[in-house]
């Protein structure tokens, strides 16, 4: 079949039928069509959306471009977790051990960070001991064991995604949603998980600058899901500001660790959203009400707590960072940004100057070969609405060098702008879909 | 600078600036733009269609991306030619000695020919000894000394056009307007003439299958002409029957001879036009009445006749054809195609498939690199309009097997549709603009 035929469809508005979009996906994952048909496909597909069911083919056959997991046999629900990615987003950190507490069977593919969004991987690299390569297998194993696993080893998990995720990113298509959604959740169905909750984030550092545009992204992966036999519940979160009080690898685990063992906040109810939504989807809360009761209590008894323990532990973690946070990485340098006007109310946190920041003295990759500073990062002192006095401390940065430290401040106090009148604080949670 | 944000304008509909447009034709020339990242701005152009400012930068960019031609030093005014191509067209070789045996200096480029468009390069090459390999110091020296040069070997003219058109070939993006003409006369700038006359044809076995779409071609042309600086005279031609009485290379160059030595007809009709065009925008002739009346004269008088023997012999013709059209390379087997009906007129002949049976014998390219057999064609012995009668012959074939031919004339027939009323004859030449 001549490629050409495929393109020609696609530039004219027309359609392509699910054979066309295996053969696309196909030649792409086996590097059978050369990259710049594929590049063009894709500029007409950004220009010429592809419709529901094309984007549901598309899904389809990504999915079955390499390999899938195989969950027969683990005790059911299976549920997977997504978030677009976002400044401070260590969502899945509470919500994996969270999910197993509740009964669930939570199977994760996870990958690195890169630009402002961290990685869920990069983050537990900071435990001690922790590994990230299991094969699946050993994925299946601990699962059946403990309920919980999590993996960054995932070489040909829909490998024509790979493909075109690399050249959408050269070409100046990554923003179609009917791309974002096969991407996203190829993976998803590839991964072998019945239901998956997503986290659309919206806002200043985030993927989707508006909600706008977030519902366009969760409804069309809501539909996409139904039309592919995969379970969505969808949450929009605000990413104006960053997600809860740490920015950074190290730091995240720890604040992390703080929310499974009680801390309360913004970030934490969240997670307890999140919960809920899954809960609900997975039959073992009546409506999402009840998820949520179900989830908070979850984490007041400690039950979550032990499940990350022993989720750490499983995966090879040689202390327990639970007793003892501080053998997590820290930087050797602190710096805090003090208010410096008489008084007032914090009015924004721009995330993605706060993200940059952070990428900036080494906490993220710019490109994916960049290594990355574990202890590094950001500690917030407020959130949008905090009220401040003069020498207030807004945030303190932890840089391994001095020079670092004093610049991130400099750049960490332009994410903040101050009001002289209250402002009123903000759910992080925004809707469910 | 980074390339998507060239991208970027183009996918939104934005404006493309001279600069953006000599960074494309800069990297796609010296390939420091990977074919993924060209590929999607063609598609991007092709769906968001440059306007007449970034046409003509586009074509000044891809001009500038190469070797120039300097005609400095040789007599005034210097003509170029071009056609978009079709089955049949023998045009070059006529009108270029009909030119410059009016006084006119004619330097060209030319090329080989692929799918059912023949090249005049290869036309040429049937003739004994004629080079196609003139350098630019050849090229200059021989025009300076007769008045007209062509040359097959461009190496380095306008190089960005060369990758771009073939990535325009696999992406299917060939059909944009704006990329065709910047196309066009970015290789014609580079080319060194101030005048150059356009044959765009329009039909069945042409490029522009419309009228509608062929003015739009030609207006396009003649706006970019102008903002580069380039005197432009456009025809547009019929391309629905092939041009003139043969298809095939050596086929062409024995009705050319006959042309220049007095033979009238459709074809002899279309030179004419097209050299009245070219006396009058070169300031030779008033008006392009009297540039006609003095094309006319030209061929009757055996003056072009003369000129072309002259430039046959310049470029190393071994033998004079004009003399001895029989040295010209002669297909081994014949086959005439008779109309079997009662009698009638010709009501179409089609000029794709006489011009895919002709490549399917050997006289055309299928893919860049196949070899051609020159004396392989197809002569008609009818035209729209001509009155046929049972056993009249429709055409002949000339293969180098006589299954070929026999298979040949089969498809030929298919060509023919026929009809009991009288069919007006119509001229090649439709209108100049």
């Amino acid at each position: 079949m001549d490629f050409r035929s495929i393109l020609e469809a696609r530039r004219d508005g027309g359609r392509n039928s699910l054979d066309d979009l295996r053969v696309l996906a196909d030649g792409a994952a086996k590097e059978l069509i050369p990259d710049y048909q594929l590049s063009a496909w894709l500029m007409a597909a950004y220009l010429n959306p592809l419709d529901a069911d094309e984007t549901a083919w598309l899904t389809m056959a990504m999915a079955e471009s390499g390999d899938r997991v195989d969950l027969t046999g683990l005790p059911k629900p299976w549920v997977d977790k997504h978030s677009t990615g976002g400044v401070g987003d260590k969502t899945s950190i509470v919500l994996i051990p969270l999910l197993a507490a509740c009964g669930l069977t939570v199977v994760k593919m996870s990958g690195r960070g890169l630009g402002i969004t961290g990685g869920t991987v990069d983050k537990l690299s900071s435990i001690p001991g922790f590994r990230l390569d299991l094969t699946p297998d050993e994925l299946k194993d601990q699962a059946q064991r403990i309920g919980l696993a999590l993996t960054g080893q995932t070489p040909n998990l829909a490998p024509a995604d790979k493909v075109l995720y690399a050249l959408r990113d050269a070409t100046a298509t990554v923003g179609s949603i009917p791309l974002i959604v096969s991407s996203i959740l190829s993976k998803k169905l590839a991964g072998g998980a019945e239901t998956v909750v997503l986290d659309v984030k919206c806002g200043r550092g985030a993927f989707m600058p508006t909600l706008d545009r977030a519902r366009l992204l969760a409804a069309s992966l809501s539909t996409t899901g139904a039309k592919c036999g995969l379970k969505t519940r969808i949450a929009i979160s605000d990413m104006n500001q960053p997600l809860g009080r740490s920015v950074g690898n190290a730091l995240e685990v720890r604040e992390a660790i703080r929310v499974l063992q009680g801390e309360q906040g913004r970030f934490t109810n969240l997670c307890i959203e999140l919960a809920g939504l899954v809960l609900e989807a997975s039959g073992l809360a009546p409506d999402q009400v009840s998820g949520r009761e179900v989830a908070a209590r979850t984490l007041e008894s400690g039950l979550a707590a032990l499940k990350a323990r022993e989720w750490f532990a499983a995966q090879g973690a040689t202390i327990d960072v639970l007793a003892f946070p501080d053998a997590l990485p820290r930087a050797k340098f602190s710096q805090s940004v003090l208010f410096d006007g008489p008084s007032g109310w914090v009015q924004t946190i721009d995330a993605e100057t706060i993200g940059k920041t952070v990428v900036a003295i080494g906490g993220g990759r710019r490109t994916k070969t960049d290594s990355i500073l574990l202890g590094v990062g950001l500690e917030l002192d407020v959130e949008v609405g905090s009220p401040v006095a003069r020498g207030s401390v807004l945030c303190t940065v932890h840089a391994e060098s001095e020079q670092e430290a004093v610049w991130a401040a400099q750049q960490a106090r332009g994410a903040f702008t101050l009001s002289e009148t209250p402002i009123q604080p903000f759910d992080a949670f925004i809707e469910a879909v």
